[in-house]
């Protein structure tokens, strides 16, 4: 129940690091030598030293039983190989890839990728806006951060969506006025961001939304969507 | 009318290089001979060896006249001089300080910056999410990449509020109603940001909203509220 993270570059140690802090066991593939006197300086990470394209080096970091898998090589083509072999191995797996052009996006989900995160786009997109538009670049940092007090921006399942609601509309929810928490976005069962989803939307147990809301509201929302009731 | 850009690292270079993207006529200010060496290799950049805390680096630099000042020192001790500096100088300029550590936030806007931003800690941040909530991640770097066709997250001013809502409540505007935009945030006179802004707020001509839509609900917003009339 480990997470493997493929490249020990800038993104993949801080993500390791990260992972680490949070509990996890990190296996750590990157074939470079200097990559390898990194990793051994954190004497928490388990690595294998290989190429993480090929499948004797996925099997041997035991994919089987791993969680998730973080791709985080510079090259987008070596992120496409990891998901494609990855997947192929490993059918149930959460794999994240790292991308560092917008163009690789689509190409990562269909090796096999379930997100795709581009962390060198976001700090140029940042820079960007931040004379025309500080106040949206800060705010999102703050959502992120989760600094303003008791507020989150959390991803809801509806796997267990309440019977009286499969085949409802958004609207049927109610979801802003019952529970105060706000529905800002949905990903559908394709794979698709829906911001903003239209209320006449049709709830289905494969979606995951987007809620912005304080521990209580987001409380009074999952109880609303998987129980069908509530009291104020 | 220009933009001055205090240190020349990795997050200065990034923020240079943009701006000069979008248009705008940047001065770098830096006092690393290293730093002056790559600032030297955009030939469009104009820029000043000298110390940024320094009132008459900051004066020959043209601060006056400057619309924004970034500083992107790695020293958070050295932006919150800068700021202090910049601001004193220049009463209206708008300052974007970047932090490194989330303490500093409060410090920073103390010492007169507008906004600040920390793409470290955001990086880390993000990574630390990965395994747990990935979609959360990938949705936020959507809407900053506006990647998803049409929706955005803008920033509305709400400094030319037509007559009718002064003093009346956001839920007087009716807005997801009648312009299908979502208000998901507003910072207030203050500088403080609000999440989910509570229906009962009263409206305020110094609010910046944060509004999530597409162009056409967008549009119909800002006539909404700049005329109090909507035509649907
Ligand atoms: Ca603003
Ligand atoms: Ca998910």
């Amino acid at each position: 129940n480990h997470v493997i993270v493929c490249g020990f570059g800038r993104n993949g140690r801080q993500a390791s690091l990260e992972l680490l802090d949070h509990g996890e066991q990190v296996v750590v593939i990157d074939s470079k030598e200097s990559s390898i006197e990194k990793i051994r300086m954190v004497p928490e990470l388990l690595f294998i030293q290989g190429d993480a394209t090929l499948e004797e080096v996925l099997t041997s970091a035991n994919i089987l039983n791993a969680k998730a898998l973080i791709t985080a090589i510079p090259d987008d083509a070596a992120n496409v190989y990891v998901c494609l072999t990855a997947r192929e191995l490993s059918p149930g797996i959460r794999i994240i890839s790292r991308s560092s052009k917008l163009q690789s996006d689509n190409k990562l989900k269909r090796a096999g990728a379930n997100n795709v995160i581009m962390p060198d786009l976001l700090g140029g997109k940042q820079m960007a806006k931040l004379v025309a538009q500080p106040d949206v670049i800060e705010f999102l940092d703050k959502i992120l951060l989760q600094s303003i007090k008791g507020v989150k921006l959390i991803e809801v399942s509806c796997s267990n969506l309440a019977n009286c609601f499969v085949g409802k509309s958004i609207l049927d929810l109610n979801v802003r006025n019952v529970s105060g928490a706000n529905i800002i976005g949905l990903k559908d069962d394709e794979g698709n961001y829906i911001y903003n989803p239209s209320p006449d939307i049709i709830l289905d147990q494969k979606f995951q939304l987007f809620v912005l809301g304080d521990s209580e509201q987001l409380a009074r929302l999952n109880k609303l969507l998987n129980t069908g009731k509530l009291t104020r």
